[in-house]
């Protein structure tokens, strides 16, 4: 078969950019192989330098043959301003791979690649989807009773409350389609749970959040240790604290991986317990690692664009493939335009931008 | 010896709210007698409903002899409005041991009460150091390469970059007393480390702290993780990012103690690793409890106020006494008025309130 029918007989396109984060295609293009073990039917467009790329993908007859090597040398600097970033993207590695998406040649884009520098491409490309003002950056956290869905995580940095009333609604459209749940439990992020208590603006949220009616189930504040409880499905806030709580969670986490190890090496007996408690550990270890909840998504874009952590290995890089395969599958942003365009036409969610 | 002669022969008298958090004298008096027994030269004296507190207090002889006990029926309501907290607060447990401290009776007051009517009670009470706008809220946040000062942890909301810059200085102050370092590293959290990133009043506190001399060393923006990873002696924050980020942390805590349980728990072999390794497990469970680090300050306050935990027991809460004694040992509320006194008088710190 040749490559073009090799994916025509594929279902799912996801479109890659092999050149951002910390690594590029050296666990980019292993992440993608791990893919394909477990999703025989995705084809990917692979974004990026030739001869950086080759070599790795030469280790993967499968990948090889169920993708497409595109072909530039240019690349998104990964502290590249994202206003001078977008200025110069033409022809980058990360905007081909948008472009993908948007010609319709592929479902998804996942990029490891600078943050402010693939929402303001993937806005400019992609836009928003018809009524929604701005993006915004989701993604799944661990949580003692259930996963959170969390966003803002640091595209918007401030916002008035009317932009958290449609985080709250992205955020309710994408747990049903990511947690299959009929009517998702929504938090606003506060520093209390006091209707006095709080920003202008996250008060002024909760004030339309309770009168609205949206697909998620307004429960009123939420504060920073109910990610960890797993209170609610969704939890709303702006970039700036959300940001700032998601990275918090990354250092407690690594410091308490830290704690585990000094733990069990501090004695000879530690030591000895560690090795009766391997199975535990590797359990404990395994659940612990932030590698499995890799992936952020840009909510709200008229297309599925994925963010992967710039240090992501390809592990890491792999669940945030898959998010993306999960979430091409499901038909999601059709299904957001549909509920965004409904929530439009209803007259009492004043929030949705009147330009539709 | 009488009541009076025993606090004569005692250095450091330290008031408590009895009637404070969720279990009021049930474990603020065992918090007390564990207290005593590492500080023999500590009197108490403590607020509050005498036949609640008595039935616990005799069970313990040393501490009866090295305190008194002044009784009040009136108590703050823990989820009152501060501003109508503090109209009705005369007579109160809070308000009675804040006047102790403002009479010079006591070097330091502790409660587990209502944070807002604290804050608001004790800036009524003891006012601000002179120069200093608003008290902030510190606490010491664990972290992998040292212990991390953060501030503030949610007494102000809303502050603008003056109010961080004095947070700044206050955390300095703080750390040279709490942590013995001539001088501290001091970083401002934000959403990223480039100089164009972050909410105004963040950017504009970077741009003064880089200018100014004061009692730290200015390190730039950090951003969450750097608190698990203990990258600076103090964090600078506003105190809606920083009690969100405090309460994110306390939450991936609880979710780190539910994955151990549980790995150690999953099958009979992860059962005998755990006897295997209960030492090292004891070690990482006290190494992960959050009341080794209860206890937070009211920085820029002309008189010591600490705030516990609303939920701590006696192990809790006696460090939360524990701190209070240090700095009152530390004479810290006459170091930081001759420190910003000082600092007043520098005419390149224009952030002083000119009002001195």
């Amino acid at each position: 078969m040749s490559d073009s029918e090799k994916e025509a007989s594929t279902c799912i396109k996801i479109a890659v950019d092999a050149m951002g984060g910390d690594y590029g295609p050296k666990e980019v293009i292993p992440a993608l192989a791990i893919v394909l073990k477990k999703h025989s039917d995705v084809f990917f467009h692979i974004f990026g330098d030739e001869s950086k790329i080759t070599p790795y993908l030469n280790r993967y007859p499968v990948l090889k043959r169920q993708s497409k090597l595109n072909h530039t040398d240019k690349v998104i600097n990964n502290d590249e301003k994202p206003s001078i970033a977008l200025r110069s993207s033409k022809g980058t590695s990360m905007r081909l791979a948008i472009e993908a998406v948007k010609k319709g040649k592929a479902q998804a884009i996942v990029s490891s690649g600078n943050t402010g520098a693939l929402m303001a491409m993937a806005k400019t490309v992609l836009r928003t989807v018809p009524g929604i003002r701005r993006p915004a950056l989701a993604s799944l956290l661990p949580g003692i009773k259930s996963d959170t869905i969390m966003l803002d995580l640091g595209a918007n940095v401030l916002v008035d409350g009317d932009a958290l009333v449609q985080f709250a609604i992205l955020g309710s459209i994408f747990a049903k389609a990511q947690k299959k749940i009929e009517r998702p439990n929504v938090g606003l992020l506060n520093v209390g749970s006091e209707d006095t208590k709080g920003p202008d603006h996250v008060r002024a949220a909760a004030q339309v959040l309770s009168r609205i009616k949206f697909p998620g189930e307004y429960k009123g504040f939420v504060e920073g240790d109910d990610i960890g409880k797993g209170t609610v499905d969704v939890i709303v806030t702006d970039g700036y604290a959300g940001n700032i709580s998601l990275k918090t969670a990354e250092g407690m986490g690594s410091l308490t991986k830290h704690y585990i190890t000094e733990s069990f090496a501090s004695s000879p007996l530690a030591y000895l317990g560690a090795i009766f408690a391997f199975f535990s550990l590797r359990h404990l270890k395994k659940r612990l690692d932030p590698r499995r909840y890799n992936g952020g998504v840009f909510l709200g874009l008229n297309g599925l664009c994925i963010k992967s952590h710039g240090g992501a290995d390809a592990l890491a890089f792999s669940n945030a493939v898959l998010m993306a395969v999960r979430l091409a599958r499901l038909d999601y942003i059709d299904q957001t335009v549909k509920e965004i365009a409904y929530l439009a036409e209803q007259e009492e969610t004043m929030v949705m931008d009147k330009a539709v």
